[in-house]
């Protein structure tokens, strides 16, 4: 197996200095453009007016131009009186004044008398309610100097100053070229799941997109095959014959037998850096192809993501003549506490929400090529390399992925997992369109603390009282004394046994479990599936250990569900909307009551308003049960109140 | 004099609150996109992943697959070995994991023995180093909700789900009609003054860049006269016939002979409101067309932007579906107290600029009609309706217009003016790229206040000391005595009469402006050229009063020229090159010293290294020589160094 290494490894410090200090000062081509067309664009010359704004003086109230000497002695018991065309000449905000008039009498200090003739009883001073030739702009004057970035008003200032085209830097081009033989182009809208091995060709694109939204200009080249010589051929083409300014050649950066891209660039270039100490990311590399940066990016998107906004978009910006623009940063508690890997710059992604005072940061699960832990952050914690994690007590800057305004209109909801949380939060949007519901999966009792910690709104929740077989009630009176609190019944839901389509085991209920060659799938303790499933087995008489697989648990149905889908499970306990939406059978078990456990004085708030309005919906009860295995008799129900 | 009234003007508030009413859940029409295309959209649909990702189990590592139970058992003492294509499998990061393997051993634990056979002396457990099937999307689960916008990273998560093709909402589709008889069209590059009276359109594609850079569509509708059927006419077929989701009507807002917009609201549609107590923009008119919202633009620019921003992009944005992106906000200090209007809402433009710790906001002069008053500025600060002004001690809150780091690497000049500063400032970010100059003209004495009061770096100052004819140093010994500051000269520069070209009065020095019939315009109290008159006139033993418009002023040489040019004066005192630039004659006085003074530790950031870097580069020495009227012997040059 032959194995490229990384030099050593960089800080991401150092890597972005190499790259200033080779390209800091250079720019892209100029091009000249419409000024109308310029918007958002940097200039590569300066600007000075070609004529003056006003270009006369001109009113700056609507009223009659006089001539101020004209107007001296008028008063209040000596009235002036004037006529138009002679010594008074109405005029609108902008006009030019009449030859010989030097002032303008606003309409409303004009007194109509006759047709033609208007009485005055202050007089007019020189330039009064004048805008004086050259007040906004003077001719040959500095307008914009170079490397100024037009905005939209700029636009206005340069055909105002009647300058027709100009000099601006070119986007900078960037050539993208995905490689990797496990590579497929997604095309048309009836796509199905690629041939086990293959992927969709996903990254080229999203690079695009980023190199677009930083103002650069996407070129997309074809997948081509992990080929050294392919590779080589098209990077080498493209750094001589064609003016790109920067190359993306994306995956292979890593240091496997098929990773490429360290050779291309050596074939072709001079390597800047290969591997910088980040998470993700590490695997980034750099190098200097006939004067051409080229980057080789990692093939998991989130490391991706995170190579390109460090090292390409200062760049493009960079070569654009521009800043680059810096997320908002705001400060912000965690909602746990979290590790991080010593020696590594870790770029957590974080969901925000506002609870009370503080912006609430729940860690995002997932590695680097898990792509909805950024897609779904609205933040990111930058975890600095010489700590091994960070606490809820710590002090933390989180980087802001999402306005500000829309957390503050964010339940944050902590606790118990259920497909419906997911409906409530596309329905809530849709029904306010500014409210939103984010949940982090924790498991019920995880829920109930978090509501403890004051780092929550709601939790979903269905905790068994093993006394009574009552639920949720009896654990907010131990757990949560004194809290003002209420319970809200989201639905009754139908747990059972998720098993392969067919059920190819004959199972036919829990205690099936213990059988030989069932191996089980477990949820996490404080779960209230575990919880359920605890209480079952007490019933049945049998030990959690004689059940193959009940010390492996998952966080999530869904991720039960995918255990049984993919084989590495014959059966776990789950809800049947999670096995329908993977067509496996469903054994049922019993009919559970899920709540949630609510904040009262968020209830009271819009956000609170429009999660009853939402539960109360008949579409959204009819989406519920289209799911299967749900009743939504009792959705909505006030179930209790707790006052403290 | 026909008269339209406002309405009772409303607050800011109510004016959004009554289009929020009306429009807050209005969606522009869908339409499809292929998902590559779509970031920066917004969808109108939830989307479910289509496929699975990972689609299989698949190595996070490169290394060899192998299934975990049949590893335990290897230890250091007792290493395991493993044939290749046996109980072994080479892969690479993303492979999908032969059949029967569960588990990836990294590539670094694994010691080659012989070809094709490898050694572990620890053994693996199930899906270590696996990314398991789904962990990142299972099909048919929820990926993006209704009303989500798509950034870049969704582009990739869309793709990898299996997503080719996306419901939007359509940009919305906004119509921007000029109107007025003074308009004509700026065509060509070869474009001359406008004849008097008549102003290039810049208004309409001033908003139209705002309209797209707020997500829009603009369409630009070709100038209409003052016509109020020709414009009712466009509105009505706007309204009824195309598909536009508002309708922009520019000019004639307010309450003039010609204002036409509110009876074309009024003969169209209904009125919604006509007047915000805000400035600029007060005269802003909103009405609902056929269910299409028109709104009445202001035809001052700086108004139209204000009410843009304040009433239209908040509606383009909830037509989009998309939060309006606010702007960051920062707390500064003001450099000297003002003023504004009771009863009004002011939008005050500053500049900012970094000094100490302070965000020092200096108010940009010029009214609604002064586009320049916003594309110069750095910020805008919102003065409340119910204060008459803000002092330098009050707190207070700015709208960022500029990134913050920009305003980190910003000379703030305070002092007398020069037009070889704005050379300075035009070559100084040439040269560094990073660093900007900001000025601001309040004479030299001000200047010198301004360091005194720490809110700026620098002053250009030319003070003449009437005792020895020496330049500046005698005011810093008496008015900043105990500070560090360093006194560099910046130019000698003539000073003399600015006349009308030809010299048509004959004129030929200071002792003429006693001549009747010769009007003068003199330059601020405190300024070095208000001094170097009064120095003058002792001389020649004239005394003000003798001359004719000593006590009328401007803030600076080339509105003095503006003056002469337009026929308000006959002659100011002032430099060369502002002379020239109008094509104006000159009449030399006198050449004095004109200095930079600025704070010694300023000069050892890199800020200051690069002015100084700047000062002495030949190319800009030559700029300044070909202004006219200025020697540059000594730019650059250290005159002395403060020490306290």
């Amino acid at each position: 197996m032959k194995r490229n290494v990384y030099l050593d490894m960089i800080s991401l410090e150092e890597a972005q200095n190499r790259l200033e200090d080779l390209y800091g000062t250079r720019r892209t081509q100029t091009e000249t453009l419409l000024s109308c067309e310029a918007a958002g664009r940097v200039l590569a010359e300066p600007i000075f007016a070609r004529t003056s704004s006003p270009g006369y003086h001109a009113a700056a109230m609507d009223g009659i131009a006089v001539k101020a000497s004209a107007t001296y002695g008028a008063s209040e018991g000596s009235p002036l009186a004037l006529t138009s065309g002679q010594d008074a000449f109405p005029v609108n905000t902008g006009h030019r004044l009449p030859e010989g008039c030097d002032a303008v009498i606003m309409i409303e200090a004009v007194n109509p008398i006759t047709e033609g003739v208007f009485e005055i009883d202050t007089p007019a001073y020189p330039f009064q309610y004048v805008r004086k030739m050259g007040e906004d702009m003077v001719a040959t004057e500095l307008l914009f100097s170079t490397e100024h970035t037009l905005t939209p008003y700029c636009i206005g200032a340069l055909i105002t100053a009647g300058v027709h085209e100009v000099c601006v830097y070119k986007r900078p081009s960037v050539l993208i070229i995905p490689t990797g033989s496990e590579l497929v182009t997604l095309e048309g809208p009836n796509a199905t799941q690629p041939e086990p091995g293959r992927i969709f060709e996903s990254n080229s694109h999203m690079l695009a997109a980023m190199v677009e939204s930083h103002g650069g200009r996407a070129i997309k080249h074809p997948i081509i095959r992990d080929d050294l010589d392919a590779i080589s051929a098209c990077v080498k083409k493209a750094a001589e014959k064609e003016a790109v300014d920067a190359i993306l050649l994306i995956g292979g950066s890593s240091a496997g037998s098929e990773d490429y891209a360290r050779r291309v660039a050596e074939a072709c270039g001079n390597l800047l850096f290969h591997g910088i100490t980040i998470m993700p990311g590490k695997p980034v590399l750099a190098a200097q192809v006939n004067e051409t940066p080229l980057f080789g990016m990692p093939g998991y998107p989130v490391s991706a993501i995170v190579a390109f906004e460090q090292c390409v978009a200062p760049l493009i910006a960079s070569l654009a003549g521009r800043q680059l623009t810096q997320r908002p940063l705001a400060h912000v508690t965690l909602s746990r506490n979290i590790t991080s890997r010593l020696g590594l710059e870790e770029f957590m992604r974080v969901k925000l929400g506002r609870v009370g005072e503080n912006l609430i940061a729940t860690p995002i699960a997932g590695g680097s090529g898990t792509l909805t832990s950024i897609t779904e952050a609205d933040g990111i914690i930058r975890v600095p390399p010489h700590v091994e994690g960070l606490a809820t007590s710590d002090p933390v800057r989180c980087e802001l992925l999402r306005p500000a305004s829309l957390l503050d209109r964010t339940l944050v909801a902590v606790g118990s997992h259920d497909n419906t949380l997911d409906l409530i939060a596309d329905a809530i949007v849709r029904k306010s369109g500014k409210t939103r519901l984010i949940s982090s999966h924790v498991g019920s009792m995880g829920g109930i603390m978090a509501l403890k910690r004051g780092v929550s709104h709601l939790a979903g929740i269905h905790l068994l009282d093993e006394t009574d077989g009552s639920y949720n009630q009896s654990y907010v009176e131990r757990y949560l004394p004194g809290k003002k609190l209420t319970l809200i019944n989201l639905v009754m839901r139908q747990q059972g046994l998720i098993v392969a389509k067919g059920n190819p085991l004959g199972l036919s209920g829990i205690e099936d479990l213990t059988k030989k060659g069932v191996r089980f799938i477990n949820r996490q303790g404080g779960s209230g599936t575990r919880i359920l499933l605890d209480y079952k087995l007490k019933e049945l008489g049998i030990e959690g250990k004689s059940i193959d697989g009940y010390t492996r648990d998952e966080y999530t149905h869904m991720s039960v569900a995918v255990a049984v889908l993919s084989g590495t499970a014959d059966a776990g306990l789950g809800i049947y909307a999670a096995a329908k939406a993977l067509d496996l059978d469903f054994i049922p078990v019993v009919t559970e009551q899920y709540d949630l456990l609510m904040e009262s004085d968020i209830l009271e708030t819009p956000m609170g308003n429009e999660l009853m309005a939402t539960l109360d919906d008949k579409g959204f009860k009819m989406r519920v049960e289209a799911l299967g295995g749900y009743s939504t008799e009792k959705t909505g129900t006030i179930i209790r109140r707790f006052v403290p």
